[in-house]
């Protein structure tokens, strides 16, 4: 009998991370690349070396690959198959899903690189078996992923799920990069984090060998050993979270609300004052109907969530 | 041929409201009764009556109805059909959806009278030809309802939309009925205008002929003509619904957002402000791609999307 396998890729502004999954989820085989800088092609020519460094010296043929899912760093329209623009790739109008199926021959699906992550965690990861699941990614930036009905929700133009574009700082926030100011991103992302920790550095309130590089996690290890000024921020970033993740929830009225990036490795540490301050704002059959719960699969969500989208497509037709 | 039309009942607090509407979304023939505030029996013995009463005299027969739909103003299971509780009408686990279908012997359909209204508005109103909608219904409370890709999203207990729940005051909110404090519907319903403005006449700002009395309508008009106190609480208050239905709208990305209720009859002189502080809060791409418009069915939109889920059912079985 033949056995079934999918491809699931992870294109990162830095490296592309490329997995083999199999029908049940299960993450067999991996590897990753750096991105070349230069035109589509030379990525998608990486994809193809890829699939065969994988499926070389492997026990998975070719013909056993049902599809090929990849995340990508930007605003896509799913139903063409168009990215719109990836920036720092310099990426622009490209025909993505047309051009994998050439490459491929086979079927081929690209979703948002915040939607894969959020698709990953659903089949394999902390929100398993729920069907509405609100996912958010505390990294350098904020990114959010919407799981309703068991699927993505996408929006009228892709845009759903910018959670760390609500406005919760009304009154003294700061200016964001979308140009609004007191954004989520600008009040609790690593990268807020690290300016609210210089800001304390410059005040006197925390010693650091290298201000200039200082780290979220420097700032969270302070709070961890008893900095007071540390300690109010990782109290704030809270407060913000839990302010917007409690609003998210009153409008989706999820089962499970699934918390990663770098900031959710500090575990507990993070998730217990957020979840303090979600008790606050949430409505109260709505609080009590969902859990807040740190992410699984760390950076392995993106692929494992790339390979359901064939997954989900090969369900669909019947063919698994 | 034989010709089809549903039945979409809106049953209120206070009144019932029932219609005969075509295939094609048409409100044909309708009536209101009072709700009997007996046991729910006497409601259902009301629908019947109301039923014969539309097709009597009228050139629609029986076996031309396709099925009921009703609204009901409570939280409710619409998988299996029960409605959980009807405070102000004494309704405690009544499986109403089983109830109505061996009443009228036909397809019958329950949902919450918010998505009801949320669901006429898409079909026959303002959110015509949109798949992805936001319904804020701003009277006494604040509701909301949700339409995304067509259909209502009801979250993980039918609890999804509850906007009036979102906390957007958070440090000088007033506590809400639901126990939280600063939620929309303590700082943006129509209830929140007339303690502004009893506050406001307490203070000399507002003379009112009987303060106890005051209705919301009051305070807009004094607005409308000049009262600087009264216009500083309808800023006050379309803010904070711009900043909810921003929060959303970076959450959902909708196409419309749709606001209906008493306080929508104000019209532009709401709508304006509203959008005003929307372009403030709201994210760029999302905000010139969502458009935010008065409903336009008022309170026939529950009847007509009540017919909706019928409508809606008979398409899925490939029946009109």
């Amino acid at each position: 009998m033949t056995k079934k396998f999918y491809f699931g890729i992870d294109l990162g502004g830095t490296s592309i991370k490329m997995g083999v999954i199999s029908v049940e989820g299960k993450l067999l085989l991996e590897r990753e690349q750096p991105t070349p800088k230069g035109p589509y092609l030379d990525v998608l020519h990486v994809f193809k070396r890829m699939m065969h460094q994988l499926l070389d010296g492997s026990s998975i043929s070719n013909d056993e690959i049902m599809g090929v899912g990849v995340g990508v760093p930007a605003l896509l329209d799913v139903e063409s198959g168009y990215v719109h623009e990836i920036v720092n790739l310099g990426w622009k109008d490209v025909p993505l899903q047309r051009e994998l199926e050439n490459l491929f021959n086979l079927p081929c699906f690209i979703d948002n690189d915040a939607n894969t992550a959020a698709l990953g965690e659903m089949w394999q990861g902390a929100g398993r078996n729920a069907k509405q699941l609100i996912c958010i990614t505390v990294g350098t930036g904020i990114g959010g992923g919407l799981i309703l009905n068991g699927d993505i929700y996408h929006g009228a133009i892709g845009m759903a799920g910018e959670i760390g574009h609500m406005c919760v700082a009304t009154d003294k926030g700061r200016l964001c990069n979308c140009g609004q100011s007191g954004c989520l991103e600008t009040e609790a992302s690593a990268t807020a984090i690290i300016h609210y920790g210089k800001q304390a550095i410059l005040e006197g309130k925390l010693q650091h060998p290298d201000p200039e590089h200082l780290t979220a996690k420097d700032v969270i290890d302070a709070a961890r050993t008893g900095n007071i000024e540390c300690n109010r921020i990782i109290q704030q970033v809270s407060y913000y979270l839990a302010l917007a993740l409690a609003q998210a929830a009153a409008i989706l009225n999820p089962e499970k609300i699934i918390i990663g990036g770098g900031v959710s490795n500090a575990g507990q540490f993070f998730i217990q004052p957020i979840r303090h301050y979600f008790e606050q704002f949430a409505l109260k059959k709505i609080r009590e109907n969902v859990r807040i719960v740190p992410a699984e699969l760390g950076n392995k969500a993106g692929m494992i969530g790339a390979a359901w989208l064939v997954h989900n497509h090969c369900r669909q037709i019947g063919g698994i």
